[in-house]
């Protein structure tokens, strides 16, 4: 199978929804991926119900992406292997895949799977705790990475 | 072809020369990395008459030293592609070489290649912001670069 260039790797909660609203920007970039072709997958450590639930917030048909949950891999965050098997069904190699989350363990997890880890501040944690724990670059929020896109990687 | 174990790589504009001077030290430290057998080349975002001028006011023979453009690379910093194209021509692993840059975009590019990003305060961003887009070290111009050119690989 044709390997893609680049991916995106979403850990949803926090990061696309906060509980029951979509982030501000989450839907314009997410538009912005599916549009210039650019795979993206969610990788969660909650459940697939919860994730499902989720994606129709988002107005995406959960069918269409794929999801990656705690019940797919042997070991949780900050253990590399959600971000691995998102990156595996993206047919994407990680060291190219643009992996966002909004905590400590998903930067710690993007780093130990070699991938680029960006933060949005949606999650609570702040811009320096990110960058310490390896994200190569912080957004206020989904739309503030929609602006800065090609920073890592999302380029049509 | 055999591979070199280390490389250096310089975007030449505010790392080796500013416009029209070369850069306090950026003559001995080319001249280092040549006497002691350390493969280097240029790669940067503009074109190669202005490149060849550069390395000419750096005393340096254009054509002994491999020169990657934007028109060699399909997308420009802070994609990979200038860098991953100059280890290439270097026949070094990207993974080993040191990519000297004096912008966050450089740092960026660096860290997206997984090369080691190293910056100079040549370019007017802060040791801070260069240190954040993923710099593993910042010096303050090409002379305190090979005072302690340990640091990033340099050794003979």
């Amino acid at each position: 199978m044709a390997r893609n260039e680049v991916g995106f790797i979403f850990d949803l909660d926090g990061t696309l929804v906060d509980s029951v609203y979509p982030l501000p920007g989450a839907l314009p970039l997410l538009e912005y991926l599916t549009r210039t072709g650019i795979p993206w997958a969610v990788a969660t450590s909650g459940n697939l119900d919860v994730a499902r639930a989720n994606l129709e917030l988002l107005g995406v048909e959960p069918q269409a992406v794929p999801v990656i949950t705690r019940d797919d891999v042997k070991r949780a965050k900050p253990d590399p292997d959600l971000f691995l098997a998102a990156a595996d069904r993206l047919h994407v190699d990680v060291a190219s895949a643009a992996i966002i989350g909004d905590s400590i363990w998903d930067m710690l997890a993007a780093r130990r799977a070699h991938g680029l880890g960006a933060g949005v501040l949606s999650g609570g944690y702040g811009q320096d705790e990110l960058e310490r724990a390896g994200a190569i670059r912080v957004y206020e929020d989904p739309a503030d990475l929609l602006r800065h896109i090609d920073e890592i990687g999302g380029r049509a």
